[in-house]
């Protein structure tokens, strides 16, 4: 049977499988695709995957992706550097940059804490944090893990550290999502919104 | 904002969202994975990238994906040259061969007819397969193109290019999907199945 299909096809598909989020069904749809496609396109992405590792680093100082050392949001100094808002992935940086409401810089940590996936606090830049909050004057600390499990467990587990740096702590709201049905809400959301209801 | 988001990041979503099925959202899913994980993956996804073109041509014979020409199956002699299976594409080959119920030869026509997106007879490989049925000692042709309506209207094509040649022309047999349930079929394939009814 395998010997339909030629070793560079198996090769391609499964570099592409290895990806999350994509089977071994989407994996051989992609592969033939490309195999029709104009060689520019696989050429474009493979030239993209090379430069992505040669030509970016992490800052030191906030640990965002970024092509030159510190980034250019912790270089830019028109934003409030007393303020930090530490987020699990670069995304997340993305997400909260796109809402234009956050003039503060950021800390990406790179995950969460995770026993199940064997992520300890260790395994994070929070060691970086807690170093940059001492040296740096940081006023306030706006934790925005995602609102889970472990998300909620390294919020905890930041606060317990920063606490004795006797900084400002804070977290996003909990609550209903604009535009969301209170129908199909979930009752643990719900709940948070009713304990953090507010005057009208 | 995009001040955030560093040039190789950019080049490499955009290079991941050319391909069909992933959208902006996804690519720049992959993009962020692949910074965090080892360099091997990148790099092995690359590689195959670029061997994916140099390293596989069309089969001159059947014009399936193959690294050496004729591909093997072309080549070989246990096989029934006397049967040609037609299909839209070279992963279509591979679920005829998973059934491991064929043991004669392919032709793979890489699409169908479709006026819709501007794919006529000539943009397929259907000359190729005329003349080869003409050159070689081709008793049966089965035509197994996707079953709708470009699938058909290839199929319906491809009967009358071939019937000056005297050839037994097939289609693959509709009916109810084995392991489906008759309150769910769509009643298209309903209706086939009950036109092509056999007994019992």
């Amino acid at each position: 049977m395998s010997k339909a299909i030629p070793e560079p096809v198996i090769r391609l598909t499964e570099a592409f499988a290895r990806l999350p989020g994509i089977g071994p069904k989407t994996a051989a749809r992609l592969t033939y695709f490309l195999l029709r496609a104009p060689d520019e396109i696989s050429q474009s992405l493979a030239d993209a995957l090379h430069d992505l590792k040669t030509e970016t680093k992490f800052c030191s100082v906030c640990f965002n992706i970024t092509v030159s050392d510190p980034c250019e949001i912790c270089a830019d100094a028109k934003r409030d550097g007393r303020v930090i808002a530490v987020v699990e992935e670069p995304l997340d940086v993305l997400a909260i940059e796109r809402t234009g409401a956050y003039s503060g810089k950021y800390h990406v940590l790179h995950g969460a804490i995770s026993p199940v996936n064997n992520i300890g606090p260790d395994d994070l830049r929070i060691r970086e944090l807690v170093e940059r909050v001492g040296q740096q004057d940081v006023l306030e600390v706006i934790i925005a893990t995602n609102p889970g499990m472990e998300g909620d467990a390294t919020a905890m587990y930041i606060k317990r550290e920063l606490e004795p740096k006797g900084v400002k702590i804070q977290r996003l709201a909990r609550g209903l999502p604009v535009g969301g049905d209170l129908e199909y809400v979930d009752s643990v959301t719900l709940t948070r919104a009713l304990q953090g209801r507010s005057e009208f």
